[in-house]
């Protein structure tokens, strides 16, 4: 089964890519959910960011368009189906991760005609630089948001992955620029798990 | 572990709520993933209608608030944490889906302080209601997506409800009144479908 039928070639279009980007679902995060069941998948990863960044922007220093960012959060991982996840602390992932994503946006976004490709591929190179308040802030959220599941599971990629306390600091610092209330949590994750010797 | 060390209370309860709606996660549809592998959870779906909402837009038979409508299928299926995903066509479900789904809104979203409650209930509400045009949009995306999953997964979930034409038809209805293009594509899958004996 295709859409052979669909005689409007931009709406082919349309519905091709969103078939394609089912495959979200089936990229797994190294963050697990937080009862410990299983790890999570990109699809519901960024759904969870949405909110997010619906519920906590009044945290950000300054006031952002949080529609925008909103949108931002739910595309932001759009590449990693052809790119795979890059897991945060992984030194030789991080090395390529550049070209394999944006190899993997040319592929991707090139299903949709010009206009919706370019507004997909904006909110996601809007969201790498983090050069924008609101990208600083989904950029924050999208690093809050494995630190609180790490807390809340035992720390279970922290131990998994030997990350050190200063890796994570440096993870988070976006949240400490951004952020001072959401910086506080930090603080106190991170000094219960330094206090129960996990993070060294 | 829990947000004990966090003295704000405000952000307290909006860590507890972030943590709660983890669940959503682990609440599964009827509908299958496009390949077929497994069931699709609700957070993947939200994600996936948010996508659908961004790039079909143009196809409602009126301009929309994009992303106001984004935010509505984020959050429309939040309730279903407590009241459980029903089948869209269990006759039986239907009968207390409002009275379940209304608890589970109530002891959900009381989880955050008032203002953010009631800015999650107004979106679902509104999505319920189907009385802006918005919420018809949000509800044909709702009601197209697994459509195209059975589209593409054999008729999966119409096999198994052993379900009829005219019950598909009157599901879909909110799409013809809502949007003449995609509604062209509901009645391309529908004739493939009865075509091939599924759909009596």
């Amino acid at each position: 089964m295709d859409f052979e039928f669909v005689e409007n070639k931009r709406l082919k279009k349309q519905l091709e890519f969103l078939t394609e980007i089912d495959k979200m679902k089936n990229v797994f995060r190294r963050n697990a959910l937080v009862d410990a069941s299983r790890r999570e998948n990109d699809a519901e990863h960024s759904w969870h960011l949405a909110l997010y960044v619906m519920l906590l922007n009044e945290h950000c220093s300054e006031k952002i368009d949080v529609e925008h960012t909103v949108k931002m959060v739910v595309c932001h991982d759009l590449i990693e189906i052809y790119a795979g996840d890059t897991f945060a602390y992984d030194t030789d992932g991080y090395k390529d991760k550049k070209e394999r994503e944006a190899a993997s946006a040319d592929r991707l976004f090139s299903l949709l005609d010009p206009d919706q490709s370019l507004m997909l591929r904006s909110l996601w190179e809007e969201f790498e630089e983090k050069a924008t308040t609101e990208s600083k802030f989904a950029n924050a959220c999208d690093r809050l948001q494995p630190l609180l599941h790490n807390y809340l599971t035992d720390g279970l990629t922290w131990r998994e992955g030997n990350v050190k306390l200063q890796q994570v600091l440096d993870r988070m610092d976006i949240i400490r620029q951004i952020s001072p209330g959401l910086w506080h949590i930090v603080k106190g994750v991170v000094d219960a798990y330094v206090q129960n010797g996990v993070l060294k």
